[in-house]
């Protein structure tokens, strides 16, 4: 796919050198809008104004909506009212929504004031819900039948009114606003008689969420459940919007990023890695990094107490690296296992003593194992190869013991802390790695020199 | 829901204790098929097939996709070929494949012998694609219309055909065999006139893959495109099958696992959490952890080298830990980000010298804000608060001269070996923090000793 786009790219520049704008339009309109928006990305930012005028009205609404927030603020910058009113009233609502939160406020005005009344009421609406919620997500262009409808009824008024529609394939069935029921377009089209009344072949069993459902849990459930579209219900039961497979797909990518980020010791970014500058990274990295460099103040003093005993038997300090990286890779196995297994809605906090059980049993297998593996590497390696005399079987006895409590600790605190923030309400993916090490560092190098203590003096 | 699930599953008990079997069964048909797995999945397993035979037919098979496969392998040894053949006949080819390539050998043969001669032949067919090729996870059942159909036929066709297919709502279009366009329905139902040949209506700039792409790659098309489904098609441009959104939505799903598992120092695992016991988490855990405890060697080995100088400075020892965890986390933000945005599909190899310019100049903003904060630290708490007179001025720049360039070191290694290695046809997560928490603490504790060496004597 990128070798096609790179290669459109360069042939795109050289037109535009030569300015044959009539055969970058021929190519252009041969091309999907997320190509088109992706080629438009790699050029240089002055020239989109004139390459997006190339576009028809259709896919230069739809090639908006793929490009970055950035390259759309200029665009919108740069359009007469009249272009402006043309490419948003193209768009979806959600699409428009999604548009408008990236923008900074004066556009946003803007933008409102050149939409079609009904829609800048619609946009209004869903702008109201907080963010990360179905409601903010969701779409009101959906197809709605009654349940007195006859089949042919219902196939009539979708040709008659699909086109706008976001979805047509399920459509929702409301008797006074309320949902009471779903007929996909598979059904109409396969039923035996046409004169079939709706409310007789709907399915009324809807699964449905609340507008203030997360959108985290929507994209599991329309994953679940293999849903072409969730309806959105408000307080009352009445369908206020839908949210489709596509916009699901999304979010489950985006909340991916931003677990990995969050894990690797980040707060979350927007934006993608490419478009973000040194300065961006900057800000989302330092603050950590800053916070993990102030709570290492306790492994600094931890070892600054044992100095005596360190000064006496320096080989000690050669294992404290391997100890703290064993303690820390233990901790992060358990704790990213156990926020994958929250993110995807597999353990709850009723879960936890379970949890706990298991990572106990393995980490004594585990623990059991590196002790072996590690006393046999010092004594062989240490000892005998590099004829370290300092090495006693004493040390390795008190590394190998630090080792598999390290690993014990590590794994409880590594699955119980995600689980716990979970429950109180915070993010589990901030439980990571980052933090546990800090924490698995310091009761490491406790036990460590508690060890030390009773078996070398 | 998963309260809700709880809830049913302790009702369920208590009817099944009491032998209330048509209560359970009306219970159980007013479900969604993957409800009805995972309140299957927590019941006892030797009331699973006392359960599962209490399912109508198409319930039983659309529920039986959702289950584990240690259940489904449990219920199949206990079906009789009736049963066998009843469930495995009404699911979907691509469903059919995905539980065969999770059975012994004995038991698919005996699916294979029971199912219908043209599944059978489509099965085999899929089963001989490589794992993870979008030919092992397409299905063969798709609708495909002739060019010279008119609207009305191409509407007839998918009523008289549509019912086994997995999705009618996309439409290849193919002359002899080869993929030549697509229409979708909502263009068929939209049509103005219904003599319109497909042949002038259809989409002929089809985006398809071949039956070798990545399965991953297929996801980030479907999803990049807000496609339904994706044709896949042979060497020879020959239509073979078709891949849907939630095939591809479970394959995204699970790479992101993936790849989260392999950051997280494991091999990755197919089981749920729940589901591994502590053997299986050992399995999946020890490799890392023994590799790590071996390559640790070197770190130890580098303190060993430089024991002279620990032993008269050992005040330079309470820092190693700091130092080696802010080079940890350094190198796995850079990596994390790295390994996520090549899984999007975003960075390639040409990217290289773009990426490492970026992470070094983002290295030096944050090098130099946490040097100066280690700084103004140390000689806050550690001189002034905690009155460590080991502590001086120049141990105090060792430590953030060391800090800044372990930086620098720890994010260039780690934006690069991850775009190296999938240069190389490895997995770029395998390139994530323990890999190189290690690297980058041998290279911070070398700089450390080097920088004490020329600043300290």
């Amino acid at each position: 796919m990128t070798e096609y786009n790179v290669t459109v790219e360069s042939t795109l520049m050289a037109l535009l050198e030569s300015k044959k704008y009539s055969t970058i339009k021929d190519i252009l309109v041969t091309m999907n809008p997320s190509d088109v928006a992706a080629v438009f990305e790699r050029m240089e930012q002055e020239k989109l104004p004139l390459l997006f005028r190339l576009l028809p009205k259709e896919l230069a609404a739809e090639t908006f909506v793929e490009m970055e927030p950035d390259d759309q603020e200029l665009l919108i910058t740069g359009f007469s009212d009249f272009e402006l009113r043309e490419v948003i009233n193209e768009l979806y609502v959600d699409d428009a929504v999604d548009i408008i939160e990236e923008m900074p406020a004066n556009v946003v005005k803007r933008i409102l004031a050149q939409s079609a009344p009904e829609m800048r009421k619609e946009i209004n609406e869903i702008l109201q819900y907080p963010e990360n919620s179905a409601g903010s997500i969701m779409t009101t262009e959906y197809v709605s039948l009654r349940p007195t409808m006859t089949v042919e009824e219902a196939i009539l008024r979708i040709r008659r009114t699909g086109v706008d529609k976001e979805t047509i394939y399920t459509c929702y069935v409301t008797q006074d606003k309320t949902l009471i029921g779903f007929v996909t377009v598979k059904s109409l089209l396969l039923a035996q008689d046409d004169e079939t009344l709706i409310e007789d072949m709907m399915e009324t069993n809807v699964i449905s969420v609340s507008t203030h459902t997360d959108q985290e849990q929507v994209a599991q459930m329309l994953s679940k459940y293999n849903f072409l579209a969730l309806p959105v219900v408000d307080g009352e039961g009445r369908l206020v919007g839908i949210i489709t497979f596509d916009d699901a797909m999304d979010v489950m990518v985006d909340e991916a990023t931003e677990d990995m980020e969050i894990m690797g010791g980040m707060t979350p970014s927007d934006k993608t890695y490419l478009r973000s500058n040194a300065w961006d990274l900057f800000k989302h990295r330092i603050p950590w990094l800053l916070l993990l460099m102030i709570s290492a103040t306790f492994t600094g003093m931890i070892i600054t107490g044992f100095e005596n005993l360190l000064a006496t038997q320096v080989v000690l300090t050669a294992f404290i690296p391997m100890l703290m990286d064993t303690g820390g890779n233990s901790g992060s196995q358990s704790s990213v296992t156990v926020i994958r297994a929250i993110s995807l809605g597999e353990l709850q906090f009723s879960d936890l003593l379970k949890v706990i059980w298991k990572e106990i049993k393995t980490a004594v297998l585990c623990g059991a194992v590196l002790a072996v593996a590690c006393f046999a590497k010092i004594m062989l390696v240490d000892r005998l190869i590099m004829n370290n005399t300092d090495v006693s079987v004493t040390v390795a006895a008190t590394v190998c013991l630090t080792m598999a409590a390290t690993i014990l600790v590590a794994k409880v605190i590594g699955c119980t802390l995600p689980i716990c923030a979970k429950r109180l309400g915070f993010d589990p993916a901030v439980m990571a790695s980052p933090f546990i090490t800090t924490i698995v560092d310091a009761i490491s190098l406790l036990v460590y020199f508690g060890v030390a203590n009773m078996l070398l003096f």
